[in-house]
C-alpha cells in the first residue's frame, strides 16, 4: 500500500479512506465547510492554486464526477486537463504509467484517475515523483473516497455529530464503492450504529464491513434510522431469481414515503446518483423534504477543493 | 410556455425569439454590436462574468455553434464545462433533468442547450432554481434564437434598418430552425417584404411564417431583394422525385451570381453554414463580395456575449 | 510551398522545418530554454498571450502532443479550443477551410492541426487572414517541426553543441515524421555525423535524407554514437518476410544494455514516445541513466511557448 500521508502529517495521496485518522478526516471536512456556499451565490474563487496543473485521468465516463473535480481545480486557479484515455492514447497501446511519466513532464502536479479495475490509481501513486499526488476519483467497486467525504460533510451539516448517529446504507452494497468508503467515514468518524441493509445477493462478504449490522430486510433496516443512504443499482444486476427486474426489486426495496416513515421522522436521505427513480427510489422520496441529495452534489465541489488544496499546497518535497 | 422576461424586463431565458418585444432584440443588438471587433484586433475581453459558470450541454454535434459559445463566455471571464450529454451520463440512463440538477448543485449558472428533440431546453428552464437561466442552442426545426440574433445583427449592420428591406429566405424552410428564428426576428424589428422561397416538398405548412411572402420559384422569389438568406440542406432530403440529388438541386435552386444578380446590386448574401458548396450556393458567391457569411460568424460571438451578460448580470433574483 | 518566415524574418507559421535558416533554429531553441523549468517548480505563467485564441484541430488522436500545445498555450495566457475534427463538422460534410474560416471570425489566432494526410497544413497556410498563423503539430509521415525543435533543444541541453555530435536516428525511418523533422533541425544546425540505421524494409528512398550515412545493421549505426534517437514502430508493419513479428524485431533491433555500450559512454537516448518496451526499446534503456526521454516531453511544452510567443507576438500584419 502506497502511503498516503506525508511524514508531516500532511495528505499527499487521497486513494481511499480506510486507515486516514479520524484527525485528517475531521480537517478536510472542517476546510470543507468553508468552501460550501448558497445555491445562487458565487461559490469561492482564489487563486491558491494557480501555476498547478490537474490532469483528470477517466478511463470511465462520469460526467458529475469529472466536472466537479474540474470546477474545483479551476475555482482554485489551477489548470486542468482532460483525458478520456480509452479514446486515445491507450488505443495505441501505451501503457498508463507512461501516459503518467508524460503529463508529469509536462508539469501536471496532480492525477485525478478514475478506473473500473482494481490498483490503478494505486499503481500510478507508488510511481509518480516525490512533488506529484493522486487522487482517487472511483476504483473499482473498492472506493471514492472523495464520495465519502461529501457524504460525512452532508452529514455532518444536517446533523452536526456522528456520535449517536444510525446510519442505514440500503441497496447494493455488494458491488459498490460508494457503501465501502462510506462505511470507512463513518466508522473512522465514531457513527456507532451503521447497518447495511440488502436482499442477500447484493450483501457483502462476511469478511467485509466490519461493524456493521446486517439487515436483510428493509422495515427493520431503517427503522429509527437518522441517515438512510440509498445506492444505485445496476440495471445488469436483474435477471437471477433473486433479482428479477427493476419493478419486482422497487417493490420490495424501493425506498418510498411509506417506508421511509419508519425512520427517525428527521431522518435524511442520501444518494450518490445518478439515480434510477422508481426503481431505488421514488421521486417522492428523491424530490421530498427529507432528501439531502442535491446537498450532497454541492458539497462534492467543497470536498475537492479541500483535497485539492491540502494535497498541493501543505508541505511540499520538492 | 415558459416565461424568458422577470418581471423586471431584463431577459431570463432564450428559448425563442418568438413574442420577444422589439425593445427587447434592439436593445440586445445594441449591446451585441458593441461587442464586435474587426478581424485581426484582439476581440474584447473582461472579467464581467468572473465567478459565473456556463455548462454546454449539447446532444448533437456541433463544433460552430459550442465554440461561439464557449469563447463568447470566456471572454467575459465565466468558467466553462462541456457536455455532450449521450457520451457520457446518459448511456448510464440518467434523466436530462438530474443531470442539469447535478449540474446546477455545482453551482452552474447559464445552461446552453443543443438538441435534436423539441422542448428539452424549455424543460429545463420551467425546473431550474430561480437564479440559473437556459439558452436554446438549437432546438430540432423549431428555433435557434441566437443565430436569428446574429443574422439581424449581420443584416443591421449592412443596412443599417430593417423597415422597408425586402428578405428572401431560400431553401429548405421547412425544416429549418435558422429559418424559423429569423422570420421570428426580422417581423418583430419591421421587416415588411419577407419572403419564403422554395420547392413545393420543402415549403412549411401554411399555417407557419404568417406574414410571409411565398414563392416556389427562385427567379421571383429573388428579384429585388435586398437580402438572400439561403439555408442549408441535408443530404437526406434528397431521393424523392420532388428532390431528386443535390446535382438537380443546385441546378434549379442552387444561388449562382446569375442569379443572384436578380436581386438589388447592393443585395447580401447570408447562410447559417455548414455550407454544401454547389448545392444550395455556388463557391463563387459563398466567396463574392456581396456575402455576409463571415460577418455573421463573427457576430455570432458577439450576440451570445451579449445574451450571456444579459442573463447574468441584469437583475438577479437569488 | 507556402513562405513561413513574414519580410521582416519573424516566424508566421510552422510548418516544416525544412528551409528555415540556421539563425532561426538558434533563437527558438535558445527562447524554448528559458520556458524550461525543473520538475517540481512551478512553470512558468505569463499574459503574453492574453487576448488571443488558439485552435487545436486534430483529426487523430494524439493525447500527448495535444495536451503539450495546450498547457503552452494557456500558461502563456492565451484561450485554447479544442476541436476533433472527424467528430464533428466533418461527419456533416463541412470541408475544413470552412471550418477554418468560421474559426477565423471567431478570432482564433493560431491554428494547431495535425494530419494523418499530407498537405492539410499548409492548405490552411496559403487561405488564412495575414494576422492568423499555422502550426503543423504532425503531418503524415512528412514533417512534426515542434517534435524536431524539442528532440534538438534536448541535445543542446546534454551536449552543449551539434558540430562534431555523432547521431543515430534507429529504427522505422521511412514512416517516421519524427525522423525527418529531426534530420532537418539536426543538418540545419550543424550536425557533421548523421547517421539512419534501420532493416531495408524501414529504410527511406535513396533521394531521402541527404547527408546522412545509412546502415542496415544496428550495431555499426550505433558505433560511438553521441546520441541514439530511437523511432516508434507501428504494429501494422509486422507480418512479412522482413519484420515478422515485435519479439523477433526485438531480438535484431530492439536497443537493450548490451547495444547501448556499443555508443559513446556518454551517449543520451531519445525516443519521441509512445514506446512500445520490448519491441524497439527495452525498459532498462528507456528508464535507465541514460535515457533523456522525459526531458523531450518537458521540452516539448516549452519549444511550443516558445513558438506560440513568436508568431503570435513578433511583428503582426494586422
Amino acid at each position: 500500500m502506497t502511503e498516503q500521508l506525508r511524514p508531516d502529517g500532511s495528505l499527499r495521496h487521497l486513494l481511499t479512506l480506510d486507515g486516514l485518522p479520524r484527525e485528517k478526516l475531521e480537517q478536510l471536512l472542517e476546510r470543507a465547510q468553508q468552501f460550501v456556499t448558497p445555491l445562487g451565490a458565487r461559490p469561492p474563487a482564489s487563486r491558491t492554486l494557480a501555476g498547478f496543473t490537474v490532469a483528470n485521468l477517466f478511463t470511465e465516463p462520469s460526467t458529475r464526477t469529472r466536472v466537479s473535480f474540474e470546477l474545483a481545480a479551476k475555482r482554485l486557479g489551477a489548470q486542468v486537463v482532460n483525458l478520456e484515455v480509452q479514446l486515445s492514447s491507450r488505443v495505441k497501446g501505451e501503457s498508463m504509467l507512461d501516459t503518467v511519466y508524460t503529463l508529469e513532464s509536462l508539469h501536471v502536479d496532480a492525477f485525478v484517475i478514475r478506473d473500473a479495475e482494481a490498483g490503478v490509481a494505486g499503481l500510478v501513486a507508488a510511481h509518480v515523483a516525490p512533488h506529484v499526488s493522486v487522487l482517487s476519483a472511483g476504483e473499482a467497486h473498492l472506493s471514492h473516497p472523495t464520495q465519502g467525504l461529501l457524504d460525512a460533510l452532508t452529514v455532518r451539516q444536517r446533523k452536526g455529530r456522528f456520535a449517536g448517529l444510525a446510519i442505514a446504507i440500503v441497496g447494493d452494497i455488494r458491488h459498490s464503492r460508494v457503501a465501502r468508503s462510506a462505511w470507512h467515514a463513518f466508522r473512522t468518524l465514531g457513527v456507532g450504529d451503521l447497518r447495511i441493509v440488502a436482499p442477500p445477493a447484493l450483501m457483502p462478504d462476511a469478511a467485509e464491513f466490519a461493524g456493521c449490522a446486517r439487515h436483510t430486510q428493509l422495515a427493520p433496516g431503517l427503522r429509527r434510522a437518522d441517515v438512510v443512504m440509498m445506492l444505485r443499482i445496476q440495471k445488469e444486476r436483474f435477471g437471477s431469481a433473486d433479482l428479477p427486474d427493476g419493478e419486482q426489486y422497487f417493490a420490495a426495496w424501493g425506498l418510498t414515503p411509506e417506508r421511509l416513515a419508519l425512520a427517525n421522522p428527521e431522518a435524511i436521505v442520501m444518494h450518490p446518483q445518478p439515480m434510477n427513480r422508481g426503481v431505488e427510489i421514488a421521486s417522492a422520496v428523491a424530490d421530498g423534504p427529507q432528501s439531502a441529495i442535491r446537498d450532497q452534489v454541492r458539497n462534492g465541489v467543497a470536498v475537492r477543493m479541500a483535497v485539492l488544496e491540502e494535497v498541493l499546497t501543505s508541505t511540499r518535497i520538492a
